[in-house]
């Protein structure tokens, strides 16, 4: 079966913003066995887009557009599609109720154009939203047994009803051979070509299952992709793969699938029974928002200080202030002091502290931007780890939670 | 003059790699005042990629190819071009020479198979590659007056040799374009139709400045984009639609271009001098973390302090165990408490607390997962908001930091 995308959207004609959902569709829909053999993008433009779809039906078996399904009048690709296969539009009663319990919920009244996103071409299979309020549109048609499928453009929305409906929808109309199974293994610690290089031989060797190495903001996973009859096949072939690469990369793997590294954290300080409590200077709070991005983590996160200014670090967290004087607020010293600190003054299991320079200024002859001291008290005693990142300021904060995080879990580890 | 890009490579076809040629050529030509009006990706498949290549000069003044111009069998761009338009291939010395040169001064022997790297189609212009070996090709059809690029893959090679050559070319071979320059409104606290409703008029009239709203994650962005002869009237332009919007919009907009929420607020704690510090529950830090975000807010952000457990919210933080006992800790007074407590501990102009179900447990009857309560304690008094989002648990969180800072923005406001 035979795929075109096409993305639809001015911002992605003038480069306002990367295409990631093409990527996306196009992995996942290699995988399921179909073959994506054109991508088009045009801007939100009848004509123009009318000739993409056309062409794109000609060549192809499968058309999957994404964009155009919001509530304003740039949002035309269900139009444009209806005029191309000469249906008219309707309202869709069960989506505009839909649309409407949305803003309800909210407690926000609807704008009126909202009711845009209920119109449908005549005849077309409507798909839920379960993060948005643009329904998705499936459009067969009957003689050709060509399909077009619209999705709508915020990646969240397209992926989640990708994976919830359409797939399905797919395998059932186009009765996919099989199943198509995926591990992913998450990894920290290695750059993607070093990691690459591990385990290269595996990478070229292998077919069915496939091996491919994706860089995920300062992660990279390892995914390991088989086709088989059946399910359990499908696991011996990952299992068998798996096997043979995990010695050359063990080390570095922290997760499976959408396992984070937080919660990798979490479930450890749950099986350990600890309770943790957090200092962060350069971070500013991003390493304790990371970790209560896990739900039930106020099972064992207390609490954490944000010691941003000196002051608080000696008031709040009990810095001594010769620390600060002579070691400086970045320093091995006052890192250390910061996570027995805080682990003493709320009690916790763990103490955890993070001082750093972000930049852009803040350097100094021998403490440049980027330099990072991340300190862990418990059970185990006081260990301090010193880092040098480079890049954005944000850069350097989102570097220094992932290193911190993944510290706190070799830590944990060990007890 | 229309452009259509054409990326090749079997890796995009597969979402192996996200193209980021793309919108980096799709924003620099939209500058210099061509119309990129289609974008299109094929594989390294001789048939496929010369019907690409056919529709687009047929469709196209300019076409730009990335991609295809390596050393293996799979990089055929070249030869595909040079069959479409019927000449022959032959090899180009001095190229020839550059990549021998590129090897010897790196001590590396040459793999025999760069040399197709310096076979060209008869009658192009070869353009340097000062980063790799693959030279560009720039190819004129005399009859059309058309003109076909081809840059290579490696993202750094490719913006490269645009700048240093292409762009030089198109100026000279299609005269000054003039310019295309937006201005973005950042807004926040309207939705995308709600926005679109107050000002459609101008939406639906415009051509030239054109009126785009884009969301992007919780705020929707109107964008001005106007063409003209230069910067100074494209200015002028711009600000005379910008005159007849902003009435409509204005008490939305926080920031213009690349302003964020955190700097403008950053920008009003520096303007009026004050202080901040944060008492964060359900947001987990994310609040602080923007704030610190901004270069230079250690100059007016002291602290904060996340009280995940009510133990801290009360020790810490100084809310009355009345409160949470009988309001709760998800409640207007404890928000408030929360917000005095933390502004009279850190001594600073401002304190701001939040606190909320994020879920996805710890609903109740008449507290839903999403209840959020944002309070501000400073020289106006103390001030509270009630939420009600949705979403999931990053979602909510999500959310809140941004009405949080918009609350802040606003009180700063009025101060």
């Amino acid at each position: 079966m035979i795929v075109e995308l096409v993305s639809t959207g001015t911002e992605l004609l003038l480069g306002q913003i990367v295409n990631t959902n093409a990527p996306f569709l196009a992995a996942r829909l290699n995988e399921l066995g179909f073959s994506v053999i054109y991508q088009t993008t045009v801007g939100d433009n009848r004509e123009r887009m009318k000739n993409v779809l056309k062409t794109a039906l000609d060549r192809a078996d499968i058309v999957i557009t994404s964009g155009g399904l919001g509530p304003t009048q740039g949002d035309i690709t269900k139009e444009v599609t209806a005029s191309l296969l000469n249906r008219s539009m309707y309202l869709h009663e069960v989506s505009a109720e839909r649309i409407k319990r949305f803003f309800d919920e909210r407690r926000i009244c609807m704008p009126g154009n909202n009711l845009r996103q209920a119109m449908m071409p005549e005849g077309a299979i409507v798909v839920d939203n379960t993060c948005g309020t643009a329904p998705g549109v499936i459009i067969e048609n009957q003689t050709t047994g060509k399909v077009i499928i619209h999705l709508p453009g915020p990646p969240h929305e397209l992926s989640a009803m990708f994976e919830m409906s359409i797939v399905p929808y797919l395998k059932e109309r186009f009765g996919v051979q099989g199943v198509i199974v995926s591990k992913v293994l998450r990894t920290y610690g290695l750059g993607e070509s070093a990691l690459e290089e591990k385990i290269k031989e595996y990478i070229l060797s292998q077919s069915n299952p496939t091996l491919a190495l994706l860089a995920r903001n300062g992660e990279i996973h390892v995914r390991i992709t088989a086709r088989a009859e059946n399910e359990i096949e499908a696991r011996r072939l990952i299992d068998e793969l798996e096997g043979h690469i995990r010695p050359h990369i063990n080390e570095y793997v922290f997760g499976i699938d959408d396992e984070t590294l937080e919660k990798s954290v979490g479930n450890l300080l749950l099986a350990k029974d600890l309770t943790i409590a957090l200092a962060e200077s350069c971070t500013g709070g991003l390493v304790t928002s990371r970790i209560t991005d896990v739900p039930g983590s106020s099972s064992y996160l207390i609490g954490s200080i944000v010691c941003y200014s000196n002051a608080v670090k000696i008031t709040s967290v009990g810095v001594p202030e010769e620390i600060i004087a002579v070691k400086g607020a970045v320093s091995q010293e006052a890192a250390e002091s910061m996570a027995q600190g805080i682990r003493k003054q709320f009690s916790t299991g763990i103490g955890i502290a993070v001082t750093g320079i972000a930049g852009p200024t803040g350097a100094t002859n021998d403490k440049p931007v980027g330099l990072v001291y991340i300190a862990i008290d418990g059970p185990a005693g006081t260990v301090c780890h010193q880092h040098y990142f480079n890049g954005t300021r944000t850069d350097i904060k989102h570097r220094t939670a992932l290193a911190a995080l993944n510290h706190l879990r070799q830590y944990l580890l060990i007890l």
